[in-house]
């Protein structure tokens, strides 16, 4: 298992403690410089580029999982391409949204979940069903999600961070969306951004061909003093698509953040207001 | 003179005063329907699409001016194509960048300027130099700038908000940038938003086949923790481009927002610190 930076520094102390539990399991690599801090970079895009390219391309590493999100990861998508990408499970979320694109361009599946940060200052059990995931249990359906629109729907699990997707809009780093199920989530992000979010997508022609829409946590989307929330919003720029839409999989910036198989086929139940994974992401092996 | 409200609502008092500021001076038309208000947006996208496209279609109408920005005009772009829109003078900003862009579309230029209710709380001298602008008289040539690349450049002036052509990126809304001086400017973004909106635009290609870069107000561009300002930023998403870059071009989100006749020919220099305009962008009858 390789442990890399390709985003923000990250706190010392939450990663430490993030690898120590990982070791307690896995044999875990990680390069020194991984520890370099430039601005909100963990070392410039030569650093994190050559930490990337080994991590995705060395023979021998089964897993590769990000210390912590944050920005950084979408400038590196010029320095490597998919078809250099040699299987294995990655892990991330948020920001590594970038490199889970890149996965998806190379046909790979990968593991939207914690990163090494996280589970430093997470809990047993969310490490248990971390490790879970990691080692190829398809995760347990998820129920009470709240349908936005009806219907059901069988795809490809795909998306993430729904700030980092509209940066890759328009970009050679797009993420086939094709018959997909489309996850997103975001932090931070008031209800008129996630509207403009939403609405460069849809311009975009994103929403057009998807099998469902899966909305996950939207931590911090703190209406103005206009009060429009968030939901609806999600109603307003996701209720017409005439697919399935639900919101509500506890999956994103909350504490809760279960992991998703990215590429993996789900069942969406709009209607049930269910989420059904029938495989699982990649395999590390303990 | 034709006011309308194609993205958020305004203060009540600020518009009123600026419209009567105006009406000193012209004959100013509005839809009573302009007051509506429906969260961040001036009423609904019907309400605001249909008095957008009389504005720009109606005969005897020879300049528009928006009330205020916020967000909205993006949402209107699946709703009125370049052909349609006739020649007259455009007048706004920031959200408003969505319908400069529409307009450079048209091969039209238009006037990145102050909006109604910023005339209203804004000084009689602010309100001078808009008159001007807004009837014809080409706009002093600008000094004082900093430069971030070095060199001379010509070409049309283009952009407006960072936030709003970012995100255009990816649809058919996207104004030509091929050959022009490329201005933007920004409010409330953090130093990594604008480097993930610059890197954006960098792998959309859009910075590709500039003539050159005039960066305007970047308000509240506040560091984060780690303490990487804006400048620095700029430099490293700007400052490789092969084309003049400065920055400090008086036009934004600070109180001085100097008007900037957008399609309009400019010659930047970027060793002089100058912006030099060479005509003005069209015409209101006073």
């Amino acid at each position: 298992m390789r442990v890399i930076a390709p985003a923000s520094p990250f706190p010392r102390a939450d990663f430490e403690r993030g690898v120590a539990r990982l070791r307690e399991r896995y044999t875990v690599e990680l390069d020194p410089s991984i520890f370099d801090a430039d601005g909100y970079l963990a070392g410039g895009d030569a650093r994190r580029l050559d930490e990337l390219r080994r991590a995705l391309t060395d023979g021998g590493v089964d897993a590769v999982v990000a210390a912590r999100g944050g920005y950084g990861a979408t400038r590196l998508l010029d320095g490597i391409a998919p078809e250099e990408v040699r299987p294995r499970l990655l892990v991330g979320f948020s920001d590594l949204t970038a490199l889970h694109a890149l996965f998806a361009r190379a046909g790979l599946r990968s593991l939207h979940a914690t990163m090494v940060a996280g589970l430093g200052r997470g809990t047993d059990a969310a490490l248990a069903g971390w490790i879970a995931a990691a080692e190829g249990a398809v995760p347990a359906p998820l129920d009470g999600l709240t349908p936005i629109a009806p219907g059901r729907a069988e795809g490809p699990l795909a998306g993430g961070n729904l700030a980092v997707l509209a940066a890759l809009c328009g970009t050679p780093y797009a993420p086939p969306l094709e018959g997909a199920v489309f996850f997103l989530e975001d932090v931070g992000e008031a209800p008129y951004r996630i509207d403009r979010m939403l609405t460069t997508l849809r311009q975009a022609g994103w929403l057009r061909r998807l099998a469902g829409v899966a909305v996950g946590q939207l931590t911090r989307a703190t209406p103005g003093p206009d009060g429009r929330t968030v939901e609806e919003v999600l109603r307003d720029r996701l209720g017409d698509l005439g697919v399935p839409v639900v919101r509500g999989v506890p999956a994103g910036h909350d504490e809760d953040n279960r992991p998703l198989p990215l590429g993996a086929p789900v069942e969406l139940d709009a209607d049930a207001g269910t989420l059904t994974f029938r495989e699982a992401a990649a395999v590390a092996h303990g």
